[in-house]
């Protein structure tokens, strides 16, 4: 199945009800929205998805949910985000049980391990679950950058099947590539804005959180530089950069980050008419009107069709 | 039960067993030893218990053995630890099903919060707990200080019962003390080192990891404290300091800052006889042979009772 | 000489004209502002004093500002602030020829060096001067905290006559503290708001910023702290700590941290009297009338005199 | 001039004599040996030159070298790097009295400018210098990021003439090539491992340390990516990756990362047979016999031409 893991696989928001509860049919909507736009496989219960925020139980109906509406179309991963090794291998069976084509799991955070012990988590990941693990580098959240002789070293024993980059390193990205060629290693990037360098490199697929917003742009993206046609490619990212101006929207005196980054998703997923509610999950604070209509100018500047 | 938050109460470590499973009678003669010692709380599945690696099974069977095993004789307060809103929520709920006195959360983390988002987190936990809620502040583990003006405000609506500063920052610690003068919130230190300046500034409480090794240490340290007796409480916290040593031990180009640190305080317990196995929780590696007897020099050295 | 520095050493700003060059009335009256005030010695050149933004001829010119007007009453420390070896040496022999009794080096920064590269800096520094080194270890501008075992050795071997702490870490603190308990060796606070606990570890003397504007107080809590009443000390330093607030009154939406810092000092310098012109070196931006106005209400407030 | 500023632009070592002193004949041969290269011209004075740790006769004399020898072949590009303003015009001032082309400048350091401070620190060095200035933003280093919103207006206004981006981030890159597209801004990369992206991105030019040890491959990948030949630019690039692992040969257990990197650049070019001692300036630990041999073994695997 690892083999299969390629091309556009965005890493799905958790779409909410009111009371915060994964709203079954808009989830349903969203994968559909994705695979009618030609995306290769759908990441659910990432970063984008809110799984830091999700209790497991939401988690778990949001894979079950992705699972059944892709229902063999496309792979489903399955992120089993947390903080230690345990942990990782519960949410990793729960996911291989409802059907998940591989997991995806960050090194251990919160805690402070060695390159040794990053390794020593995957092999503990790996042997308890029977489906690929795929290693997911994101400092910006785990303020730990996977080590390359950890990851090189990993994909060398074939313990992970693939890694997902989110750490904007493009010369790491670079020598992971370079280490792996030739193998069924599998190198995805989570760039939004330099994805079609990624690509250029050799990157095997691309995890873009603004996927959720314009799959139809990273699903040319990729035909493009499957073609080789790198100037028309760098034309889209182009575009890309410009959609992805929209999580700059939100005023960052009021709301975090995280909030103004996922809820400018939700935002353009609702005015997509994709999703009934743009709420991201507590205790992430909610955008404004004022940036709802920014959001929508930016859209429809950038020609992403836009019903609300 | 808030008002009787106060003194000595250490962040137990978790004793494991060979495969992983709590070791029921080690952490019964862990929570027996230090009731010995005089400690005013137990507090279990905090950072030093691990609980960022433990499993929410193990976590709870953590909560259930302190409680039992302290029996009233002094409260049990349980680590919430993790990174949203619901799931700090779930693990709440189980803790005071279990009995514990206080539930303790950070904030938000692997996410990036505002501050007003740390505040709703707070008083979203506390609504769904009958129990008090103390924050945490561990910027070394979350990568985000707990922002003054959102503990000022949580203390000042009533939200937070108390909180567990392990930010070494005692200006900080000096302003929310301040603060919260003449209320009934609580401030505890998590430090080992400067505890006796905290107390000096008018802590309520101590946490230290090192609690775990030399509780008679913290003890008499806030009882001279107490006694206004200031030269003898900075002399037995300069003994401590020695002690503290040993997580300096471990040879860190082979694991990492967290086995190094709790793999010393296990190491410390075995050889004091109260554990029966030092290991940490995957996917920390153990210490070797010759660091367990460098640690052993230095508790002889620094006058404390072992066993093996 | 080295042997004669202790107490309040205040690191003096600064004064500038309209077109940036020193105030030397100003300075001037500065300085005989603290000695009246006091104070044990005079810091120049330091970070409260702008040598980053500074040209060599100012801030050599400062120097033999206050040395002569010091006139001997009291010792002046001048800093030789540079980002390598070399750059500090030549500092560091102006300052000695124009006499200062001291010169304050931190370690090489914008490079990143080993630790013992940083012994080889302090050992250079020293051996081409024939005044005291002092090491300056601050973090927060250099981004690199100076390494206990560096420090310590520097000291053992004599090397350094002291350590100039703006850490924060007062761990640290203590621990050089105890490793040259007994020696000639200085250690110095650079800290605001939590000198009285440096004082109680036993440090030699305090470097405060603060004591730009509120040298009266530092005196106080010197005395207080030297005759052994805590109580008093600890109230004084509340006090102070209140003060300090100056330096959160500026919008850091409209100019950076050290422009908010060191212009308030300036600007409660200029109010008290003793500067003519409240102007930072550039390129910081300067206080708005409101910021001027919200600090005079603090100096007011906790009893500091003021003039304008 | 600036209009004439492209390709590849190395940043110098500065080649040292044993006492420390600029060695002319190393340098003159330096220069000599890169415009034979096909260089396009010099940045003496930068990172890479050391000059955070020469003195001002130092670095002012390499200047004088370097201009001498280019002979008017190419343009001298000299670095002004300090931590402030009035700082930064002095060392400007005197790069532009010995016939630089064009002066380098960072944002301030040591302190901590507001985006609107950074805007005002180059204003007044571009007024204070007849050459144009570059803006420099190398975080590792200077650990301020040079916010995209100061350099698009400081571009915008014409106060830069171009930036040196050694952050790493290709997006950010992306953005300002975005911003200034269809001017005379021009945008050179720093990276020596993702130059051929940033060429693809619109770079008008490299700075590359390695550029220093093989020249004569950056001249080769600007010239494939000029052809647009990126197949073959790519293969060279990788082929430099492999070349740049010199920088991770040294034992960091031993000395510092600037010295690992820059030692190794100047151990390369002793090899090679263009300078004649590889000692960094102070104070600086040397490389190794053991690591001169590791060194040599990876010149001699990719091709690099070695003397000694």
């Amino acid at each position: 199945m690892t083999g299969l893991l390629h091309g556009v696989i965005p890493p799905l928001t958790t779409p909410l009800t009111d009371d915060g509860d994964v709203d079954a049919a808009s989830l349903e909507r969203l994968c559909g929205f994705l695979i009618t736009a030609g995306v290769d496989g759908l990441f659910v219960g990432g970063s984008s998805g809110e799984a830091a925020l999700l209790s497991d139980d939401r988690r778990y109906r949001a894979i079950e949910i992705a699972v059944a509406t892709a229902a063999g179309q496309v792979p489903v991963l399955a992120g089993a985000l947390d903080t230690g090794t345990a942990r990782v291998i519960d949410h990793a069976r729960e996911a291989a049980k409802r059907g998940a084509s591989a997991v995806v799991s960050t090194g251990p955070f919160y805690v402070a391990p060695h390159s040794d012990e990053v390794v020593r988590h995957f092999e503990l990941v790996a042997a308890a679950v029977d489906v690929p693990v795929v290693a997911y580098d994101i400092p910006s959240a785990t303020h730990t950058h996977l080590p390359f002789s950890a990851v090189a070293r990993l994909a060398e024993m074939g313990v992970i099947a693939g890694l997902k980059d989110s750490s904007g390193d493009l010369t790491a990205f670079r020598r992971i590539l370079g280490a792996t060629a030739g193998t069924d290693f599998r190198v995805f990037t989570g760039s939004e804005t330099v994805t079609d360098l990624a690509l250029r490199l050799g990157a095997h697929g691309q995890v873009p959180g603004l996927g959720n917003v314009d799959p139809e742009g990273y699903v040319r993206l990729g035909r493009l530089a499957a073609a080789g046609d790198w100037a028309a490619a760098a034309a889209e990212q182009e575009r890309l950069l410009r959609v992805f101006a929209i999580v700059d929207v939100a005023d960052r005196r009021r709301i975090g980050f995280t909030a103004a980054a996922l809820g400018a998703f939700k935002a353009a997923q609702y005015l997509r008419g994709v999703i009934e509610n743009p709420r991201c999950a507590d205790p992430l604070l909610p955008l404004v009107d004022a940036e709802f209509d920014a959001i929508r100018t930016i859209l429809v500047t950038e020609g992403v069709d836009v019903r609300r």
